[in-house]
């Protein structure tokens, strides 16, 4: 169902939940929550956003889910990355959509960056520990993967410009998870 | 000593300090703290982080400090900016050592973004409603700011990675400021 890449898996003996060895005995070494945290950025076209690996090891987490492992071998990736890309565990699902339902029915929350009616403020919502943030550019989530969220948050914002940057969202939604 | 853009000025009658009218209002009207944060960006030279032009108006940031205010005519910064430029008041200092002398006698506290010794974790920190955030890329802040700085503060990291992107540091700075 999808490729993966696992760099630090090497002379850890396999097993399941594989993805889920090395983050927590970090982040416990550091005395930080951490849970399960997977950071779904197949919707992110822009490449420039995918420095979001630096940002997703750096904060502990799981796993980077994007819509191509090639992006890997792509120069301006690597520099962005500045190496992110070796220690943290990349996943690329054949469908999205399948993807999103096995990880539902793993007991993920699939949380998603939207301004709804229902939306929690970042600043009061607890995540829960199986959290998947699904992230999206300018667009916003199509309508099918819409309906497959449990939760909507949104990011209280001043200023008169609607829009953060996607890479400093999920960011800002990375470190209050840590938090 | 220093050049400035504030384009919303317009229509809004002159007084001092005059960077500190509308964001405030703006803030006011959400319910948010809004002191007088000032975002100094003297020393990022790569222009994609000056996307951060963006993230300081819509958390309503009361100036953001540049090298130069050429940049504005950056298509480049345009398109990161989306237009945040039109709102957010921008400031050229001639002197980037004397402006942050003159701030700290109008009160500011100059908050660097440092690991040392005496940091304060971001997750604690509380910052003063009058703050001026000196940013810097991977070099460091340079000696002769650094003995400027009144507080450093560090963002707790779990990876392996050890510096994350600046404009990603300094979105994380000013949503905790605003938070």
């Amino acid at each position: 169902v999808q490729k993966k890449i696992t760099p630090w898996r090497l002379g850890i003996q396999e097993q399941e939940p594989e993805l889920q060895l090395v983050p927590p005995q970090r982040a416990a070494r550091l005395g930080k929550l951490h849970g399960a945290l997977l950071v779904v950025a197949s919707l992110i076209d822009k490449p420039t956003n995918l420095g979001l690996c630096r940002t997703c090891e750096i904060f502990g987490a799981s796993a980077l889910v994007l819509d191509s492992l090639r992006h890997v071998n792509d120069k301006n990736f690597q520099s962005l990355s500045v190496s992110a890309e070796l220690w943290l565990p990349l996943l690329e699902p054949m469908e999205l959509t399948e993807f999103l339902q096995v990880k539902k029915s793993e007991g993920y929350c699939i949380v998603g960056v939207e301004q709804t009616a229902n939306s929690h403020s970042l600043q009061e919502y607890q995540f829960p520990e199986k959290t998947l943030l699904l992230l999206n550019e300018r667009e916003g989530i199509p309508a099918n993967l819409l309906q497959m969220l449990d939760v909507c948050v949104e990011i209280p914002q001043q200023g008169i410009i609607r829009s953060l940057n996607v890479h400093v969202s999920a960011a800002l939604l990375i470190w209050e998870y840590t938090r």
